[in-house]
């Protein structure tokens, strides 16, 4: 008798999601039931399949849901993060197991002991970032501590970026993955992290000027501004005792120091309303935040503001973006700053649909061993195949899916709400995601770390 | 038989307003009551007058203050802003007048159509800023319109500084009010305001280096920075058609930019918590906010940080206050950067007992006549006696008790919760302020304006 995979959600991110499932119906012996608001969203190809089921639902249906629900082997819950709670309940009172990709909310957290008490598995934080970087986190923290080593230093950095045959604008971006969240990054309250021993704070006016560089072979560089969660995994990881910690994002050379003329603007601003934003010029916008002047234009204005000088590139970053355009409109009513910069950067920086988007993701990790200090890095870069199969939906989806179906094999011995940082999760899933070609680089380097012994005076 | 004016909260800044009450107590027929939660505090030579009784109340003590309030002939609440509405409500339900200098909150705002109905008079925002500033102000407006004239502009600016012959350290600053203020200042969103017609917006990182200059006769040139609220009494003064409306807050010239370090550095934060911030010296305090380093000193770190150059006076502003001192430790547990900041600026900038404070206010009003475009300049200089009897208690008290005496004597028709912008209140306690000295000079100057007619290409 052939087991129930309900996937509640199938939006753009799920395309690799639900292809694995349905890759592994026959042998796995699965149906797959995809319950989304919005059934004809579906890909016909996936819709089609003799083993998938889509259905309508609205999440708030809650007598639908719950008979979904009950009726289901596992689930996969692919929802915007707040509305999991609805689904994570119904699992619980039906005693079925439970995968999300999203970070664990305080209302999931506090389900803890009943589904631990229930036998279940709920897991989350398994999909890219969270997901993917705590499995190979731990996986070579693991082994660096199974053979005795002590743990000194953790560093790491994610990036969606795009493929470099597509990186063809000066900014070296583009959207392949929640605009807005690109948008208002950094705000909210300093970013805090450990180094060599010493809580270090970065205020949001200052992030995108304290970036570090990364080398990744065959790519390039990158650079990373500060996460605001550095000491986020702290005990999770087991690093209480490490002297750094650091979590960063990751971007090609220049991105941040450009992204900082919005910041001092005041044009990522989400706090409060453009009250005549609709109908508004991209050049009218940037005058809001400029001096007034009878005379000088917004050009000039802006370049001495920001201290701009002619041979600087972050012109002409400004100038792809058709800032300065008095034609161009903002068609947005009662827009925030932010709103307003999203629509801007939509019109230059949104994937073509033959653009192939790339995940980049860097850690780094200190240790030392029978009194020698040590370090590896560990890279990985994952390629999209189009603007809708991207590098992020692969990334993102696939973690999920193998979950699922370890879970549905009893395979998670392991009670209770979690994320993927147990052996018995990431060993299998990082192997099977080699076959999709995703998989970590290693290279053994020299301890630099940030130590005084290893710096020249 | 004599009236019982009742004063909750005896604070230092009132101690012009008792000395005022009791001044005119015989000639009055007036009885002053104190009613403090620490009646020790109040100046011995006010609690001994033959007219004053002190008495001990906790706020929160209701039957007491109920009574207190039920025996008064007006009330004076001098408590801080969120207690006001406590005393409000027992006036409105034993119909007694009530006299603050806070800013109208919602809960008091509501209580106006009770007010009125009851012919009461709530009279707020009767200090110095907000105070003085909506008197004087309306005073000059009311004169202009009643000649015939349109108002084009309206700015204002208000700063509580230090005497000339005690301004004695590099910032030209020293706290002679709630040094908190201060250190949160222009936090919790954009300033917004509007220049010929323009609405204008500038984010706290940008705040502090978009001061524009003022000259005051006799005192020499000030700066001042944009307030959040410039739009906030554009009703209220029937300015809706002024194309330029614009409030701040006047310093010396150079702190603005000086600050902007400690704004850059992330050290004005008070959105989270220094852990180990008890015994942390004003070096460490420092170090926080700058990158790590085995060699490289805090100073040099600095300097790079903030580019400030070998000779650039912002960092004797830096050394003057002991920032990178070992030894100087910050007591103060679980404090948030902006706590610990003011920490230390109180260490420097607190006034001396002998020395005086300075209150300096700044009004332009551009407005046209007959076809021509004019401009009147009006300022305000007030000294204060020494550090109690400071110019800050002088033009925040005075007004406050002459608005308590007026409303006694039945001077004030209009009922209900208000503000002084009424020619019936601003004119009588404008007139008795000059007999303080407290008064504003006129200065017609040519209206430039930010007029495009008037700017020479």
């Amino acid at each position: 008798m052939s087991r129930t995979v309900l996937v509640f959600g199938a939006g753009k991110s799920t395309a690799y999601l639900l292809d694995h499932i349905l890759e592994k119906s026959t042998s796995e012996e699965l149906k797959l039931i995809i319950a989304d608001i919005n059934p004809n969203s579906v890909d016909p190809k996936i819709a089609s399949h003799p083993n998938c089921t889509v259905q309508q639902l609205d999440i708030f249906e809650d007598e639908k849901r719950e008979k979904m629900i009950r009726d289901a082997s596992v689930v996969i819950s692919m929802l915007p993060p707040k509305l999991h709670i609805k689904v994570a309940v119904d699992c619980l009172n039906h005693k079925k197991n439970l995968v999300t990709a999203s970070y664990i909310s305080d209302a999931i957290q506090q389900l803890d002991s009943d589904v631990k008490n229930s036998g279940l598995v709920f897991m989350n934080e398994i999909g890219l970032d969270p997901g993917i970087d705590h499995m190979s986190a731990m996986q070579i923290i693991d082994r660096i501590r199974d053979n005795g080593g002590k743990m000194l230093l953790f560093e790491s950095f994610t990036g969606g970026l795009v493929a470099p045959e597509h990186d063809s604008n000066l900014w070296n971006y583009k959207f392949t993955w929640n605009p807005r969240n690109v948008v208002v990054a950094g705000q909210g309250g300093a970013a805090k992290f450990i180094q060599e021993g010493t809580y270090k704070y970065i205020p949001y006016q200052k992030l995108f000027r304290r970036t570090e560089f990364l080398e990744v072979e065959e790519y390039g560089t990158f650079e990373a501004y500060a996460n605001r969660d550095s000491l986020k995994y702290r005990e999770a990881y087991g690093l209480q005792d490490a002297l750094t910690l650091y979590r960063g994002t990751m971007r090609r050379v220049g991105f941040s120091k450009a992204w900082q003329m919005f910041v001092m603007l005041g044009m990522t601003d989400d706090s409060y309303v453009i009250e005549n934003s609709q109908g508004m010029s991209y050049r009218e916008f940037v005058n809001l935040f400029l001096p007034y002047s009878p005379t000088d234009s917004v050009e000039l204005k802006l370049r001495h503001y920001l201290k701009i000088d002619q041979d600087d590139i972050r012109w002409g970053k400004l100038l792809e973006l058709n800032l300065f355009d008095h034609t161009k409109k903002i068609p947005l009513a009662q827009a925030s700053p932010a709103r307003m910069l999203q629509y801007i950067l939509e019109d230059s920086w949104t994937l073509e649909s033959h653009e192939r988007d790339m995940i980049v993701m860097y850690h780094k990790f200190g240790y030392e061993l029978n009194g020698v200090k040590k370090q590896i890095d560990a890279n990985m870069v994952v390629l999209g195949d189009n603007n809708s199969h991207t590098a992020m939906a692969k990334t993102v989806g696939l973690p999920v899916a193998m979950a699922a179906l370890l879970i549905l094999n009893g395979k998670i011995k392991n009670h209770g709400v979690q994320i993927p940082i147990k052996k018995e999760v990431y060993q299998p899933i990082l192997k099977e995601l080699e076959s999709y070609k995703i998989h970590f680089k290693e290279y053994e380097v020299p301890y630099l770390g940030y130590n005084p012994d290893s710096v020249a005076i």
